[in-house]
């Protein structure tokens, strides 16, 4: 069989600061559309890559455990909803639709192990399992509820609120009877979370000069759950205002991953005076409760009660732009880049 | 009936910076020792005050929710063992021995509820109530089985590793089987954790000009548990040297509490590259499982295989010395202060 044009984007050199769209290049490989004889591989068509926060974490040339780094003149990697084409393994076949970790290209031979899950329900948009159907979405979930662990008229506040999971927090935090603030950098977003997503209360980071009586004018008497995104002088005034026994699920802390030296974040002790529980994670080891967080999500979004904003990016040469956008909060919700729709 | 003499260690005002013997002054009370009519308080004389480091925060004027803050030209309030002289209360009957909140004084008519608990076993040191039996034993006790969850093997660091609690955390882990290094400010306590108290390392913090490589040293891979005690640079250099799936109980933060400003901690995303559990935490909610505590503990103490070592302060007027040197590191092991010794 011929070999094809494998359009990529790949890593010119790791990344020091902010990342920019000249760290990466679009090349033209090739690809035989084959799997290898005896390869229990899968041949992808990729359709829609996710634009993640953590990417830029594998940027860096420190590997954290648990994590990796992207490998300089190799195609990243990342989330996205792919076609399989061909299957040498039992679990998948032709034409079945599957999300998991892909490699920022057309077509991508992968290990089904990195395959999560085969999408069943194409009712609902397909770049969904990008975000709300996705990774995003069972790391709001599984942050939200098992961590979080809410009750009926709790104060929660979200950072970065109308991001990829950040919108999803507050919306399943008013399901749940919450009190939501959320922070977002822009009057377009902010008019997002007020008035699309329904959160109580909602501002702008950049317009707050001591971010400390912010926290108070919106929490008077505090805040039970934090959805903390950010990281740095936002977690620094919220540590101030948090409740006894409040709850911190740490998702990620995107204000952080592009300095050069990190933030000082000054007010922790507040975890003993307040018995505060502040718990990293990432949603790998909450994959067991996809089905129970389908069944749960999806009859909210037919019936539009949870809503979902996407900011689409068309093409895989536009996935540089997209992907470094997201560190300067240029996207509008979930960033999507289409490589293909079918 | 007549009064009676009562010396009483009041806080002059509140503190700013590091406390000085002079923020408190020793004065002449009066008491009449007699329970007054129709009252359901106990009369105390109190015999063992306990220094905890805790108290630095109620030194100051803000107060934290769940904490409080003392009232200058009153007497400290702090952990003691105490005799009952005359009790109001049907729980207690005149020479009982109990633990609890008491005053700095020599006697004190105190609410029944701030009796903790009436004490049963007196073949061990009476002075062990204010430390190994009482809230620091029962601190050690809680954060590093509770919500430390030890496995053995695993491996412990421990800051402030010859104080109060940490001398326990480190038997402690120890008994689990766990690989456990402590940090102190002296040689002399660092001695001490290696010859008396089994530690497999320990080292003196004042001397090691970076932390980062100290931690790399002693746990080349990794740390599982850290028991906090110092907050600071310490845990900033332990956030970079965590396993994946780490817990960080968070005890106590004594670095931090004298500092108008205090430090920054820069590594915290590593709580997510990590999935760290950091967990605030006060002794108060865990007081349920005293009695099972009691019974892992006491055969410990009898058989010689739990040592615990005391810094005995003698006389009431001795106490502002005695509490202050807290944070200056003074002390070697738990420090108690003696009022009266029957």
């Amino acid at each position: 069989m011929a070999e094809v044009r494998n359009k990529q984007v790949v890593l010119r050199d790791y990344v020091v600061g902010f990342p920019k769209e000249s760290d990466m290049n679009t090349v033209e490989g090739r690809i035989t559309l084959k799997v290898p004889e005896g390869s229990n591989d899968v041949l992808l068509k990729n359709l829609y890559l996710s634009c993640d926060p953590y990417m830029r974490v594998l940027m860096s040339k420190i590997s954290h455990e648990g994590f990796g780094s992207y490998t300089p003149g190799s195609p990243l990697t990342g989330y996205g909803v792919s076609k399989v084409l061909e299957s040498g393994h039992p679990d998948y076949k032709k034409d079945d639709l599957v999300w998991g970790i892909t490699k920022w290209e057309e077509f991508s031979l992968v290990p089904a192990t990195q395959i999560h899950f085969k999408i069943e329900h194409t009712d609902v948009p397909l770049s969904y399992y990008t975000g709300i159907l996705g990774m995003p979405g069972m790391t709001a979930y599984a942050g939200f509820f098992e961590l979080g662990s809410p009750k009926k008229g709790e104060n929660v506040f979200v950072s970065a609120a109308s991001g990829a999971v950040g919108q999803l927090v507050g919306q399943f935090a008013k399901l749940t009877g919450c009190y939501v603030v959320g922070s977002a950098g822009s009057k377009e977003k902010v008019d997002l979370l007020k008035n699309k997503f329904g959160f109580d209360g909602a501002f702008n980071y950049k317009e707050e000069s001591d971010l400390n009586a912010t926290m108070k004018r919106y929490f008077p008497e505090g805040i039970d759950i934090y959805f903390e995104n950010v990281g740095g002088k936002t977690l620094d005034a919220v540590l101030l205002n948090m409740r006894l026994h409040g709850r911190i699920p740490v998702c990620g802390m995107i204000s952080q991953y592009n300095l050069t030296q990190p933030e000082g974040v000054t007010n922790l002790a507040n975890l003993i005076f307040k018995q505060i529980r502040m718990e990293g994670f990432t949603v790998g080891k909450f994959y067991h409760l996809y089905s129970k967080f389908l069944e749960f999500v999806l009859p909210h979004i037919r019936e539009g009660k949870v809503l979902y904003v996407e900011d689409i990016a068309e093409g895989l040469e536009n996935g540089p732009a997209a992907l470094v956008g997201l560190y300067t909060g240029r996207n509008v919700g979930k960033q999507v880049v289409v490589v293909a729709r079918e």
